[in-house]
């Protein structure tokens, strides 16, 4: 298949899920469970578009890093057992490590406490030439801490700044922050792994009778499992106060693995294929010193 | 194939260009061009055996990162074109990124010029659970640095630090370091492209002529390239000096790419399968937390 084709496909089967205007933006409009009109018998053939995808994506990614003039930010949220880190694994293995790197952010340390909370994450910004994944990110700001406001207390923000605005003043200034990535070169697309509460007890159990997946659970995750709904306005408020067309969301259906991987790749794709992304040009003044290099090496041993 | 033979292939397909004890180190005794009883006939087979190696690279990497104890620190060095970058895309690409970092030392900034050597790269060290990259490392401080002199100069350096035997207090500094990252659970694992003058007079003429690879090309790579001996000399000490049971050197093959890529997979292969990765395992106060966790789960929504 040609790239242009696959690109075409890739924007397509990615459009339904892409929130770019968030205002009216409702979560039950959105069916975790969605699969298009693909069925379960469509597995193979979902597999075969996602390994043509990873290859068109390699491809795309080798332009990027070679250009080294755009970068792109792909931020990734989900409640626990989602599905973001296998969908990163299946998504982003095969692109070359040397221009993509992933950061997890966990609970911020002491360190990270004293500072506001987009440090952390300036600090890991993706270069110039490369994709940078957060897996988790700033959004926990207005998701988890939301939820939890004893978290907010510890930021040791000064008294007179802790309002009742403080959540849309972080979504005013998050939109702010990512229209200035724009201007800097750094593309930015984010990705909420839509989990239905039914499937993610359906995993949690998993994980606790298969004993190999043992190591995965940990107790706190039916903890915050109390907080669902909690969490899924939250989610919804961060959908409608972020989603713009410079930094859109994408809502993945995320009952089934299969599906949100083809869905996460397409985006990327779309992504990648929206820069004007091509190996550098090299000029008359580059063609002149190239010349010269040849003359000078067959001159000599 | 079982991973254990796979295994096996690696460690003794990647001996014969292993280097722990420098002592008697010559870099004579290395042939660039060799491709042990390989002819080119059997690039089919050695791409086949490549792409099992990433595979079975991959499923250990998975253990690595799940287990979160080892970390591995491989660093790359080489002249020009002998193709540390293509290497590292081809025999790393397939692992998840999410686990894997690499890092390419360039001249250093002057913010870095104000530090010690191994501070810029102290910063970058593997996580737990990872597998770290170097693409050139601060073994530059003894190579470019001791090609051209001008550079110790810039690093401001108090001036009675700077004797003769500058060197060999880096050589050991360095073995130091290593050992050091050993007792934390970092292995390091190091490799030397070894590419012929020849083929790389060839790689750059491909460069020059090829359009589409003229970007790849630099006039100072040819100003380089007149300090071969010099280098062939820092490099043969650096090894001499730094090659170590628990932080060996691999002198690789380089003049043929479809050889140096098989021979960098199985050294890793061979490196990672030396560790005792293994799933988590969950003790019995775990097992306890996730009966209760599976009570909560099932009595609730």
């Amino acid at each position: 298949m040609k790239t242009k084709q696959i690109v075409k496909q890739a924007r397509d089967f990615a459009a339904p899920f892409r929130v770019a205007h968030g205002r009216k933006f409702r979560l039950r409009d959105f069916d975790p469970g969605d699969t298009l009109e693909l069925k379960s018998e469509d597995k193979p053939r979902a597999k075969e578009a996602l390994a043509i995808g990873v290859q068109a994506l390699a491809e795309l990614q080798d332009k990027l890093y070679a250009q080294d003039r755009w970068a792109v930010l792909l931020i990734f949220q989900a409640m626990d057992a989602a599905g973001k880190d296998s969908a990163i694994k299946h998504v982003m293995s095969g692109v070359n490590p040397q221009g993509c790197e992933v950061t997890s952010f966990k609970s911020p340390s002491s360190e990270e406490l004293d500072h506001d909370y987009l440090w952390r994450c300036m600090k890991v910004l993706p270069n110039r030439g490369h994709i940078g994944i957060f897996n988790r990110s700033y959004y926990e700001e207005t998701l988890v801490v939301r939820v939890h406001p004893e978290l907010l207390a510890k930021q040791k923000l000064p008294a007179p700044l802790v309002t009742k605005s403080i959540w849309k003043e972080r979504f005013r200034d998050i939109r702010g922050f990512e229209r200035y990535l724009g201007h800097n070169g750094i593309l930015v697309r984010k990705f909420f792994l839509h989990v239905s509460k039914k499937e993610q007890k359906c995993r949690f159990l998993e994980r606790i009778n298969n004993s190999e997946k043992n190591w995965k659970f940990s107790s706190d995750d039916v903890k915050e499992r109390g907080h669902w709904d909690a969490y899924m306005e939250a989610y919804e408020e961060m959908i409608r106060n972020t989603a713009t067309p410079e930094a859109p969301w994408h809502v993945v259906p995320a009952d089934n693995k299969w599906f949100t991987r083809v869905v996460v790749a397409a985006a990327i794709i779309e992504a990648l294929a929206s820069l004007d992304l091509h190996y550098p040009r090299v000029g008359p003044r580059q063609l002149k010193e190239l010349a010269a290099a040849k003359r000078a090496l067959l001159a000599r041993k």
